[in-house]
């Protein structure tokens, strides 16, 4: 028997009922019965997003969203501030090169975070840059970023702020109107219990105003086409019907849970992962600034984590992620986003410490799994 | 968040592939298109119940073919032997009342099994029997009959042999050609990783002897009509269309992992079950005739298994079964059958710790689910 059990942090795990709305009967996009979920996810969204403003949807993935941010509010040229803390801070630097901007990266070790100094510092050095790309939670490393506090910083200079908040958003609070942020990028694959597919893009006034003053690229992710289709509850190009059919779905279960208790589920996910690999004694990557998105544990000195993943993966059907970049085989990172709940999660650390038994770490079964038992029994009993 | 996790002996898990296949469209029953499905099922069973005969379906659950059995192949006021050591040797009984039979029944403690001592007593008290109607796992106590000897002992009486084996088949080897049965019956939302709804029934030579000179009664499930029907590759009635298909598919998965592969399965998930419960302290019902369908363990003095098997549903999402009839209250039943894998085991033991400890039991949380690992990596690893 080959089951499959997703601790990736994305795609993730779908619910049945979400999968099976993929089934439903195809409606054409530029129909009223489209335009009916389009504007019914539209404004569920908004809950999510914590915004007032609409929500652009692309028939892309969350790299998309990213690309439409850069392409709309660069023009080639002109300056951004990245911060490469891990793969998806240098995604922003190689979106930035790709469109001609003139890229300020600020490049670090990928334990630690875009702090506030490291922004100040950047708006000196860079000074005209025209805004600050960061992540909410950087997926590569398991580090949260202070983005509340870069916000303000960013304001202060006159400069906007772009949150790819794509593996973060739902597992923290990153609240669109309250940070009064400039763009909010997520995507369908990670908190949203939803199969790949679908990126989401909100931009405040700010932005709006600057893209109209932009040299823009591009027609795939042109935004302003994206606004004015949107006023007519459709997509410049054909929509991604049966995702669509299948986010409503999705963020009925996601609004009847309410975003408290989903960011809370995210919060005692992560604290019952960094207990169990504590317990454990292994070292985490992200220990300084930990995400709830996922927790990075460091491998023993001699086990590469690619095997580790790889022998999970083949034999047993547990899919957890390896590292990427320098930390391809230092590093198993275990997610905690998506259709997962808490006994999911004991599952997956039981597999990984059965795993890194297997690869000659010196644990003794079952101290992590109790561990995170206890983490959970504390807010469930 | 409310994820669905069935440990219970039936229904089980259901893999997404088989799900799917119920989403197929629809054929007709009386078309070539069916009877090629009907057919293709009718062979890959015959792998499963180990036999060269014909597997008959019939549209119901298991306990349609036990009725089928009874109605077929012992006449009003024939004798029958049942043994009741459970709720489901009872049923035979309930049966056999039903259809007016002369039922001696074999009753005893649910920790014990239709062992050979009772049977050869009861064909010295009823010599008059037709059969002995028994069960491979009885789900109600968890345990497991020794239906090769039982067989033995009723062929040198003269007596026909009829095997509930509706949660025993593919957990534990029942050959039907091998041990000479007479009848073997299973039902689909067992180990076969199906939904409820179709019931498996074989039927030996010396059974359809028997049934030529019986006062049969009843209609839908006259097995003459099924047999003529079955010739035809169809049913006396309205096939059950989208069971086959899913059914063809499940047959396809066991028949890739392979019999004794699945066996194997079942023997080291229940060996994991005893472990985890032996080191947590707990008493096991079936200790001494312990079945790999499930585990029945027995509740500490004060502890009502019906709230705790409540409370994991309710609150968790975990399905286990608390019991029937006298030990209603006394035992929780953890399932190791259908679309189950060992990690889901785990976390079904992890959940029952977290839920006994609740409930006051005075047991460390992880020394179950650490022996259950144990014994996981002795064969994985």
């Amino acid at each position: 028997m080959k089951k499959l059990h997703l601790f990736t942090p994305g795609p993730t795990m779908v619910p049945g009922d979400v999968a099976l709305a993929g089934a439903k009967d195809m409606v054409h996009h530029r129909t009223d019965q489209f335009y009916e979920i389009y504007e019914e996810c539209a404004v569920k969204l908004q809950t999510i997003f914590e915004t007032k403003l609409r929500v652009l949807t692309l028939n892309s993935t969350g790299s998309g969203a990213m690309e439409a941010a850069v392409s709309n509010l660069v023009s080639p040229g002109e300056t951004m501030i990245t911060f490469n803390g891990g793969k998806f801070g240098e995604r922003w630097t190689k979106i930035g090169n790709a469109y001609r901007c003139n890229v300020h990266e600020v490049k670090y070790e990928w334990s630690d975070a875009s702090t506030p100094d490291k922004l100040e510092q950047a708006l000196k050095d860079a000074p005209d840059t025209v805004g600050v790309f960061t992540q909410l939670s950087e997926t590569s490393s398991g580090v949260l970023n202070p983005i509340k506090d870069l916000t303000e910083i960013a304001h202060a200079a006159g400069k906007l702020i772009i949150v790819d908040a794509i593996s973060g958003l739902l597992a923290h609070p990153c609240p669109m109107d309250d940070w009064d942020l400039d763009v909010l990028i997520s995507g369908s694959q990670k908190g949203f219990m939803m199969p790949p597919g679908i990126a989401f893009i909100v931009l405040g006034p700010r932005a709006v105003e600057k893209m109209e003053k932009t040299d823009r690229t591009g027609f795939y992710f042109d935004l302003v086409a994206a606004i004015k289709n949107d006023a007519k509850r459709t997509h410049p190009w054909t929509s991604n019907v049966s995702l669509f059919q299948q986010l409503n779905v999705a963020l009925d279960m996601l609004l009847e849970e309410g975003l408290p208790n989903i960011h809370k589920r995210h919060e005692i996910q992560g604290e019952a992962v960094r207990s169990a690999a504590d317990a454990l004694g292994f070292k985490r990557l992200s220990e300084k600034f930990p995400s709830n998105v996922l927790t990075p544990i460091l491998m023993p000195e001699g086990i590469d984590s690619t095997k580790v993943a790889k022998f999970m993966r083949d034999e047993w059907g547990i899919f957890m992620a390896a590292g990427q970049n320098d930390y391809k085989t230092k590093i198993i990172r275990i997610g905690t986003i998506g259709y997962q709940d808490y006994f999911d999660t004991i599952m997956g650390l039981a597999a990984f410490e059965m795993a890194m038994k297997k690869f000659g770490a010196p644990i003794e079964l079952g101290v992590g799994v109790k561990a995170a038992q206890e983490v959970f029994m504390s807010y469930l009993c």
